[in-house]
């Protein structure tokens, strides 16, 4: 996965300490530079930080004056800001990661539009022949009853044709790059004689599974809007691989807000003003009368989904 | 490239008119909602519109507040609020496209950050067999002088070889993502008894050059400033296509801040602090002494490329 | 409120019809230009749109392709889109506002980093005397139990008693502003031997209730947004009092999505994952330990606040 | 301007020290925490920091593959980057500050949106009796040929005035702000017996010098846009004062890049295309004719202000 090169300047980095200042946060140094394998070659390595719980709870006292100091403790406190959203306390701790990741995982990762990124140009170099392949219990029949997901593992024999599919294009289309930039897989110039094609043409033929690399910057409240969308049950399993490294990742470097995320964000669900009324109808034991309360037949589903004790008490 | 169906869906739209209090721009509404055709089978549509240089003028005097109106006309402060980069007048028009653009070409478009946008979903619906291949003209060499550019076309035959490569992956990649979808062209189910894999993962075979589709929304300050980077020769060829094909549309909605974007954007060219104090010295008739004048060996090159009458003017 | 200028002009925006393609909203052109009074002196206009409802569909079913469009009406969609917080296709609808309010509460609005903002300048214009004083019964006592919040009413005579310190300073440090300009309030020099100081210096002297004027403009979902934190009882009345206004035109604008707004957003609730232990545990008819539950006080507090048929059910 | 409290707290802050394995960037360490004095009772101060000129080289260079680490060296690099606006790389370092600047200042400041901002709160708590009055030199005249900016300084007579009208605003502003809150300045309760009005109230008379605090992060590329348009001769001077202390520690944070802003940003100058080709006739001898040159009267003089050599050259 990684060249004797990469090993050493990894190691390299890890090796050099220094003395600051700022906040330092034990846990997370241990983590440092040292890439987490996701989805067999691909990875995700936290390069710097800044910030910790700490430092959250000194930004949001600015804007908490004289007196409050004593009151509430930095875990009450941490809670609080989470519970209300008050987001820019935790705009001010910032994480960087660098991550290898195939093409398609990276358009969804994307999507959200407020990070910094810097990634590996295929105009100005060769991509490595890295794809991504699912582990065959991975490759699943398209869900019958989501339009957008993924259902049962296939039988393996028709997993294993599937993975025969995904190899041979992967092959045949990156023989075809190197053929186009006439260069072996060493770099090396295969026929003097031939045109280089212009990395900018000859990558197009590469299918969405191959890996790019790229560094991935921005502050502790986007992050964690990032992991409860992907680290979810919804998120394509590919996405949620790297998410649930990267929360995994978070947990060291804040481990008071990482347990405020969980409770108030992560397992928190939101009910809307029709479920609220027909929650308190329920509690009042008065009954609930599904065709005027507003709720879709959709709703109601998701509503027993996450309080399934409610099921019995719900009429018809 | 359009089916009956969306062909009908666009006449309708454009035949149903209405009766409105905001600013109408007629030239645009000529334009509205017709597909410009961009690399083949590629398209942009305008499909929205708010605003015009009328607007921003409006706009920009909420804090030219009393006596200026009658001094400056709206060409002139259009003019004045482009050279002084006072971009909050230009946030104020907005613009709506439909696009349909190869997902290499899509991953630098959505890296500008500032627009809304909503993708046909590859996980939710099947991508049409639409590829994108390159005039025979248009394959070219690895540039000699740019690491990230092309330079001169292919030979006919070289061109024609990777024309050949590019649909010969185009297409038995397409079949397999068929394949594994069970389906057929037209959508029908192939064998009954062979699974269907989950469309997010039979996507993952397709190369970039396969197209997709998109709504694209940003306002217009936004919308110049990709126009200068990407209408522009650093651009890869493809996605300049379709800037200077929105470029084109911009020209017809606000014609005075196109003609200062052209001027003061495009047409512009930013000199450096030791650029400046050398033409100084060129102006004034004393000799320019490269070596302490702080300029590199290229951008020596990029001020002559400027400026080619300065050149004899440069000592050694 | 308005001179006979800014009325005649006005009224000839609202004269001005023409022709347009794009989707119109006959209920929000009523509305369109004409100045709903806020806070006395303060008002909220409505100067552009781009969109609605409709348009939210349109955008949205580029990433819902084939064989959807039969099956889901605009109503459930856009419900289903509210419900998900899939943002993107409220994102391609605009509103443009044009405001007068203090200066205190731009403060507050202006935290809202995801809007277009053309501000009337005090470096480049002389500042109306338009200030802001609360009516008797708005002025109240610091809350007891919210740290930032008011309480009950002042009696009568304590209130005006305040209104008299608010006007006296507003006249008194206005005064000054008109001294340091060496202008009297039709703008005519005062005297022509004393020095007119700059007016960025000037208007450093006026209080934070004066009034400025601004353009607005932002997309729906993040006009959502604004209107969930401002439109809201833990904002400040002032602030409320222009979200409720504009919240009232987003009704005329984008009733289904107002709809939906309402009952997923405004009306709903976050209940953490403790919380929604113990309702489980209720449901069920188990006994919850309040100690072990993981809820704060404030947070059992608030469950009742949420849902007060709960408050017998609860141990101790 | 701080109290012992405040004092110590800096003190320890500075006296901590750990071990870290990130970029450190020793010359700046030497500044962490310390209040850099501004406007008088005003401040900066760094408060954290992420990354270095080093790191800005790492993160660029992931698209910068094999075979580049060689051709260029980080100064070169950093410059090409600087020069070329790419923009990604300098994204990558980020810096936090802790600020005390007069209200009027922060609203110039806020406008820009793309940093991470906590704010001390009035409705929380009580805001100090800091002003900021201007040195009687800074008193200046409306400047006669820039409608926002000043001229020269007043008459020191004149000067005095206006700092008496300041004083006596703030002075008794602030006393009836204490007066509406029924304290004096320790805090203490002045009369049990008369209300507390609400601080979201009491705080609207306060004019727009007093003194506000804040957090501030964002990252380079974000910071040197700021100073580019505050620490610039066109920005007021109050906001250009705490530009230029900033701009000190961005010199001593990232020595390299900020050498590559003062050349390529700050003393660079934009040309406009008809600017360009009146500039190519005079170096190639021809006459200009500045009427049909589209150039505007104004930028004739901006242009001899930026290259005064040229002035005999240009025709009339």
């Amino acid at each position: 996965m990684f060249s004797t090169d990469q090993k050493s300047e990894i190691d390299a980095a890890r090796a050099d300490w220094a003395q600051t200042r700022r906040t330092v946060v034990p846990a997370v140094e241990e983590a440092l530079y040292e890439p987490q394998p996701v989805l067999g070659t691909g990875f995700v390595r936290l390069v710097d930080y800044m910030g910790g719980d700490e430092a959250i709870v000194q930004g949001a006292r600015v804007s908490y004056g004289r007196g409050t100091r004593s009151t509430s403790d930095d875990r009450g406190l941490i809670r609080y800001l989470m519970r209300h959203r008050h987001t820019s306390p935790f705009e001010l701790a910032v994480a960087k990661f660098h991550v290898r990741a195939p093409i398609f995982v990276t358009r969804q990762w994307f999507r959200h539009r407020t990070a910094s990124i810097n990634e590996y140009s295929a105009r100005y170099s060769v991509l490595e022949k890295e794809f991504y392949f699912p582990r065959p219990e991975d490759i699943a029949h398209q869900s019958a009853s989501n339009k957008q997901g993924r259902g049962d593992s296939l039988p393996p024999d028709a997993a294993q044709h599937v993975l025969d599919l995904l190899r041979e294009d992967a092959t045949r289309c990156y023989d075809h790059y190197l053929e186009m930039l006439n260069q072996d897989e060493e770099g090396n110039v295969v026929d003097p004689d031939r045109p280089v094609v212009a990395r900018e043409l000859a990558r197009m033929t590469l299918p969405v599974n191959v890996m790019t690399q790229f560094y991935w910057q921005l502050n502790l409240w986007n992050l964690l809007h990032f992991l409860r969308l992907r680290a979810d049950a919804h998120a394509q399993y590919e996405i949620r691989a790297y998410a649930d490294t990267i929360l995994n990742l978070v947990e060291r470097w804040v481990p008071l807000t990482y347990e405020a995320f969980r409770d108030y964000m992560q397992e928190a669900a939101l009910l809307s003003g029709p479920a609220l009324r027909a929650l308190r109808d329920v509690l009042a034991g008065r009954e609930v009368d599904l065709q005027a309360s507003g709720l879709s037949k959709r709703e109601v589903t998701d509503l027993i989904g996450l309080l399934p004790e409610i099921a019995p008490r719900l009429g018809r």
